[in-house]
């Protein structure tokens, strides 16, 4: 436990997000994704019995995300479903990144599974919650903390 | 870098912190203290370039200190120097734990050399810095962040 820092992020994942850098991605996924295939020679930390949307505001209590691109976010579309299907737990995560991250539902783009599989191919890490609802799968880009240009 | 957290405080350090449990100590050094002798089978983490008092400020950015004993910092003294003598660095760091963490001058335990140098093998990790002043030494002893009982 530290002062400030939220205790879903423990010394590893910590760590992990700390030696992060501009452009980085790390992947918040469910607990049936296939973090340790898609995760061979990455970080593959777990958060189990932890809810995604949870997990995400520990992450992003601490995580700036890339302002630099168009898109900072990614996240898996649910399979088979009417064109522009938002599920619960992918609500709550958008309503989540517009409330403390000024991310709009706009700036998160959604990719078919395989579309997602290959983003997950860049991450530097994946953390597996312990999200029982499917297709809850995020990536997220780092950006910078920097003083103003002299 | 994450948001809110400083710089100074690295992946590696940032994760040995936060492992770090009640009543564990971390030492934080001079730069000519004999970190990696007497830091065998510890995390031995460095901050060259780094003074005593900055090193120190990061950490009690996020570490809480032990309300639990009477005396949860250890200083080395000044060798051979007047009764009640505190150097610079020393006033600097004792300024700080008054000003950030409620700690006052008579909660930290002026140590002579050898006897600080038995409380550093119980310690769990020595940051060494890269500060020039001598005498620099101190051990922090971990707190607790908690809710209150029921």
């Amino acid at each position: 436990m530290l002062k400030g820092i939220d205790p879903l992020l423990t010394p590893e994942l910590l760590k992990v997000l700390c030696e992060m850098g501009h452009g980085d991605e790390v992947v918040f996924a469910d607990a049936n994704f296939t973090a340790e295939t898609l995760g061979r020679g990455k970080h593959v930390i777990r958060l189990p019995g932890v809810d995604l949307a949870r997990a995400c505001a520990a992450l992003l209590s601490v995580f700036p995300l890339d302002a630099a691109v168009a898109r900072p976010v990614a996240y898996m579309k649910v399979c088979e479903s009417p064109v522009g299907f938002v599920s619960g737990v992918q609500q709550a995560v958008l309503a989540l990144l517009a409330r403390t991250s000024a991310i709009a539902p706009a700036q998160c783009e959604a990719l078919d599974r395989f579309a997602f599989y290959e983003r997950v191919q860049l991450a530097y890490a994946i953390v597996q919650t312990g999200e029982r609802q499917p297709w809850a799968n995020f990536s997220f880009k780092k950006g910078v903390i920097a003083d103003a240009l002299t």
